[in-house]
């Protein structure tokens, strides 16, 4: 894993408030995550397919568009998506956290 | 249509950038809006598909959890959009329209 995403991974980890992140290759299959395994597989799964059905979304819309960051509130978390061409990063955040 | 939303709705319209917004209810049909009826219809459903999609993903990681706002961030577009329990308010933003 290149030392690029690595430190993007460290600096987004040290963020008060960030519970783990995890990053899904085209498949949806986690390649680097910084939580529990099960719980990864878990999360990967519907975010990647939250993603898809954004996309088609969003395209469908407006055919020349693409999906940019897909932001989550929910009452006890956010998921921070940042669909790439290849990659998928999702952030996963608890939002009551005050940041330093 | 209550004057609160009637207040809401000018509000947030009067922001820069702000392309329109609608509000559609339970069964997804647009109950107020501030632009063309087909392009809010057109809107209103896949949006309506989104929340429903992604209140479902919510409550799978968290059976205690429920939506708050979804933000879809696109190269041409912003949605943000507030489920509420009976409507869903959903504003279309131009991102790079600077506020004032």
């Amino acid at each position: 894993m290149s030392t690029e995403i690595e430190e993007t991974v460290k600096r987004l980890t040290s963020f008060k408030g960030v519970k783990g992140l995890f990053v899904i290759n085209q498949d949806g299959i986690p390649i680097r995550y910084t939580f529990e395994p099960e719980l990864v597989t878990h999360y990967a799964a519907l975010v990647h397919q939250l993603v898809n059905q954004t996309r088609a979304i969003v395209r469908e819309l407006d055919s020349t568009d693409d999906l940019v960051t897909l932001r989550v509130r929910s009452k006890n978390h956010e998921l921070i998506i940042a669909p790439e061409k290849e990659y998928c990063m999702c952030v996963v955040h608890i939002p009551d956290v005050t940041h330093d």
